[in-house]
């Protein structure tokens, strides 16, 4: 690359939990996407058990490959937490007590009725001279400073808590490091073929070495392909980036539904939200999952109002209209309920598009005729009812997760 | 610890595509189990990209902490495989061509009625007096040496070689290693307190250095102890493990809900069906997240029947009977409210136990009377109804999950 040397990052996770397998790394995905975004690509993870000695000697070894430590984890109240007194043993300084923090962790308990552990007081303590950086979701506030030019920063563990922090309190810093180097990514989101049907229909262009690199990854359906450009500036890599955008949507054609981090209930909620269209759902093997989907989204209460479900036998008959006649006859995992659950959803609710799903999600309940995975998804609308057949091979958790997908996907497509 | 000291171990896995992210490493947590298993713990895992420097680096770094280190990757034919090279200028020896291998990586291209490409000759090539691993999927051979007393070993990236060489090659090296040591693991579950809340009340117990020792972790209020002693052997260890279950068990009292993976809605779902009992749910806030716990468990449909999700005004008047006045008067997120939509469950589903959830997930919809993460839980049973008012920290997500479990632990306590 003909342009100065790129500032590079390291990620540490520490706790014996992780370790273990006792609890799954989130942390280091998230910061290494983030660092990548700002431009600062990300040369080494390490893993490492709450021992005191061991995390100097990783700060330090990471140190010699990277221009950026972030750190997550153990920062807790307990004794084997233990990332801060390393942290200032590897500044060379001590722990001091910070009176202010001390208040602000009594009044985080004070704020919940509860009384403050004598343990979260060493909280309170920050290694001399550091920077301490704000939780506003727990008392473990983070450490940021400064050693050899090189950027060194302790967050929680707790994703929730070390997001809020790195954004608030982290990003802009690594923003400004970054100056002068651009990675840009742009990440378009699939849904309706496999890895190796865009592997098809995309062919030379996801090499590895081109630039952009275009990378691809598969979730429950849900295909992400990265865009990544590198350049001496943001501009430069934009241009790129929008040059390759525009080849992979012509491509792709409708199998693309969104960009960026949009899952497919959020494409499908701002649909309904601009057409002022609203939705119910019925589901029975899905349990909710369609439910859960769709009120991830806030403001969901715009387009979403009613949701059944009916697991048993009984809830469809009493709750949808479904009559008992059909279920005996075709089975309650069959195409006729799946279309009277939609159609009694839709005319109770009174919106415009309801949602009926049943199937069998297993492990058991399968037989010859009609195995685990098959399911039966029936949309309602003033148009008429369109009903589907899938078969998703799977464990229970994917095919309910799958079966939701799709539901969405076939909603984005209709509307 | 009255025996020997611990053999100790450490990963590493080589590759670009890792630390883009374009790769999911799944190697690391299958050798940390078998590992674990043969008693032998991982103090460290390391994440690396292909270079034959911080490869080198990376050895004597791991190898300084444990008395065997495994790698992955880096063994295949392109010119950014490099691990091959890095594991001779680690042990500072040359490359060998080895003539058999060159045979046997050609009858292997034969076998498939495929030329041998010329890059592959490079697998051929061992560290001078390194001992290499039979591959019976690829061509990649892996390479094991003792370097001061301590095993290197490098396998393939791809797992299905990777786990086929580990055990053929590796696992029984390891289990020499580790001959006079064991390590019992069992896990409680447990919810209602937070971490600090249990480091209180077990004080010294969960002290560092102590065997067994006990780990803690949180996730969505489910804090999950691990007792995990080392001995000997099996039976000590195994012995060891018990005893300590009974100090926790009687310290902790109904604080545990569980062991091992059991999860809050399996332990309810648990006690229902023993019970032959049923539920109902009746959804705002959490808009199917609870139905979705409770049915995520295979033969849920023993206890589970009926669910609503009643996201507007109109759908918890329509369809569970709640009195347009009460939501008038004291508005939808109130005690009032979910005590008539647990009520209004519980008789249309003629169910033991019907649940009322209402609140406000945000972020927005909050104000200061009712903030964003206020929630009203309540359940009905023939014994009354029982309303609670939470208070939550946290994102939208957090919110709704807590909510759900706080539900579930209401639950377990009640049956």
């Amino acid at each position: 690359m003909n342009f100065k040397p790129m500032r590079k990052a390291s990620i540490i996770s520490i706790g014996n939990e992780i370790l273990s397998g006792q609890t799954v790394d989130i942390n280091t995905s998230y910061l290494s996407g983030k660092l990548f975004s700002v431009g600062i690509p990300v040369v080494s993870f390490y893993t490492i058990g709450d021992d005191v000695d061991l995390i100097v000697r990783t700060m330090n070894f990471a140190g010699d490959d990277a221009d950026v430590v972030l750190m997550t984890g153990g920062l807790g109240p307990t004794d084997d937490d233990l990332t801060r007194q390393a942290f200032a043993k590897f500044l060379g300084v001590e722990l001091e007590l910070q009176n202010e923090l001390v208040e602000e962790i009594r009044s985080f308990f004070v704020g919940r009725n509860l009384l403050m552990p004598e343990k979260t007081k060493i909280q309170a303590y920050m290694p001399a001279g550091a920077k301490s950086l704000l939780n506003k979701f727990g008392t473990a506030r983070g450490i940021m400073a400064h050693k050899k030019g090189k950027l060194f920063v302790a967050m929680p563990g707790v994703p929730v808590e070390m997001k809020q922090m790195f954004e608030e309190s982290v990003l802009a810093e690594l923003e400004r490091m970054a100056s002068g180097q651009a990675i840009v990514v742009q990440k378009l989101k699939c849904f309706g073929t496999g890895e190796s049907g865009i592997s098809e229909l995309l062919g030379p262009i996801m090499q590895r070495g081109r630039n952009p690199l275009i990378n691809c990854t598969s979730e429950y359906g849900v295909i992400t392909l990265s865009i990544i450009a590198t350049a001496e500036d943001k501009d430069k890599a934009q241009r790129m980036v929008d040059k390759d955008e525009l080849l992979l949507t012509e491509l792709l054609g409708e199998l693309i539904y969104g960009r960026g981090e949009q899952t497919l209930a959020e494409v499908v909620g701002e649909k309904l939200a601009q057409q002022g269209k609203t939705i119910a759902v019925a589901e029975s093997c899905t349990g909710g999952c369609l439910a859960k989907l769709l009120t991830d989204i806030a403001g969901a209460s715009r387009y979403f109002t009613y949701g059944w479900i009916t697991y048993s036998d009984k809830a469809k008959i009493s709750e949808l209209d479904v009559e008992p006649d059909l279920i005996e006859k075709y089975g309650s995992v069959s195409e006729q309920v799946a279309k009277t659950m939609a159609e009694g959803a839709r005319k109770k609710a009174g919106t415009d598009f309801a949602v009926g799903i049943t199937g069998i999600a297993g492990p058991s309940g399968g037989s010859g005729q009609k195995p685990v995975g098959l399911v039966y998804i029936s949309i309602d609308s003033d148009t008429g009812c369109q009903t589907r057949r899938i078969d998703i091979s799977g464990d229970r958790d994917f095919i309910r997760l799958r079966a939701a997908q799709i539901v969405l996907n076939m909603l984005r497509l209709k509307l």
